[in-house]
């Protein structure tokens, strides 16, 4: 069996952010597997099939990669940012442990990228420069329930936090609902960071304060990153820069 | 003022893990300034000079860094993995939030890298693929009460946990202490990885379960990332695959 299915990272938008490895494994590759925007990212060439899928269907993608694999073929799956967070991983290990046996003993191999929450704290400053947690804010995949508890005990432990998925306009009610959770556990204060398309010509960062955030702030391509109680700014000409201090006081 | 600090992160170790982005500002240096191991990881050249700094000295090397800056020079900041993931840049902005005025208007760019954590996710599977959290086991600068209280508030929430600087020599209780909260807090079959030396000639990847989990398996190039209760092994001929789901059960 001499295929492989290789899961890259793309980061979040500029070629810049492109690691030599995951480079290197589209130059090898002779399939390239993903959902439409990331696979249109790559250039075509002779020797190389380029096979785009909706969005929605990750188990389906998965499989397509692991049956022309299985067939012999370098299948490189593209994920934006980086692949194990909120990504194509593990719908792909998704599909191997419910797959055919023989996908198990495939060449498979995860690269990763630059993630989201670290390209947009990266242009802000060190909003997560000390303990963190990144929560999905989508509920397709699991209860709303569970992320509540989650944003409550993630305020409570005073971590940072980074939310991926924040508001999509079939649900722009979660991260309403998020706002006012936030609003209830932390100081008004409390520094927010909305970073859209972040490498990308469309760049847009705000910083504001929690009172001031409103759900219209955030949408799919929104990174939203809330400080601990410990973030501070630092005001400059321009946009001031945000950083969580490495040391918490005792 | 001409010039400028870059803080930019080289990635675990392995060359094909810097982005082209951190390689350019890093062709464009006058200065690079760091941790004597990363500095040593860029190669001398005609116009460039390296400035190497011991461990544990990180304000007064920003605050080098800054000063030459100030004087013109294009300065880049070395870190491994990425610079605001408990790395340099928080330790810059607490020198420019203190120190000379100046420094506000100097040109401050952090660049993402991949960090540790999601170079060894990616090497044992997809750990990190749903919610999680990353903490910073190290109590030189925060009180060990606050470590405990979010390694408990984590395995509350149900949190994927990725802990960065876990063990010391000079430390060695506080990783012990963190294995008994863990062993009271989550069940013996919880899902382990110990990553050493990721993408260097040194890895060595370790999967256990919680219960198998002995102190020794850490060390300061250690990073230890610990599953969710919904984190599954897919057994196959060597190691076996890790990855957490990206759905829940409602």
């Amino acid at each position: 069996m001499s295929g492989s299915v290789v899961i890259a990272g793309l980061g979040p938008g500029a070629e810049a952010l492109v690691t030599p490895e995951v480079r290197a494994a589209l130059d090898a590759a002779t399939d390239v597997v993903g959902y439409i925007p990331y696979v249109r990212r790559i250039a075509p060439r002779a020797g190389l099939t380029l096979h785009e899928s909706d969005n929605r269907v990750e188990v389906d993608r998965a499989r397509h990669a692991l049956t022309l694999a299985e067939g012999g073929a370098r299948v490189v799956v593209v994920s934006s940012g980086d692949p194990g967070v909120f990504a194509m991983a593990s719908a792909v290990f998704e599909a191997v442990e419910h797959g055919a046996p023989a996908w198990r003993d495939l060449d498979l191999r995860v690269l990763p990228g630059i993630t989201a929450m670290l390209a947009a704290a990266a242009r802000a400053g060190a909003p997560l420069g000390h303990d963190f947690c990144a929560i999905n804010l989508s509920d397709n995949l699991k209860p709303w329930t569970l992320i509540e508890r989650r944003l409550r005990l993630a305020a409570e432990a005073d971590f940072a936090m980074a939310f991926y998925n924040p508001r999509s306009a079939s649900r722009p009610e979660g991260f309403t609902r998020t706002l006012e959770i936030l609003r209830e556990c932390c100081e008004p204060g409390r520094v927010m960071i909305f970073a859209r398309a972040v490498s990308t010509p469309e760049e847009e960062i705000r910083v504001v304060s929690l009172a001031e955030a409103t759900p219209e702030m955030a949408d799919m391509r929104t990174m939203v990153i809330v400080g601990s109680s410990a973030t501070r700014l630092i005001p400059r000409s321009g946009a001031p820069l945000v950083y969580t201090p490495r040391s918490a006081p005792a």
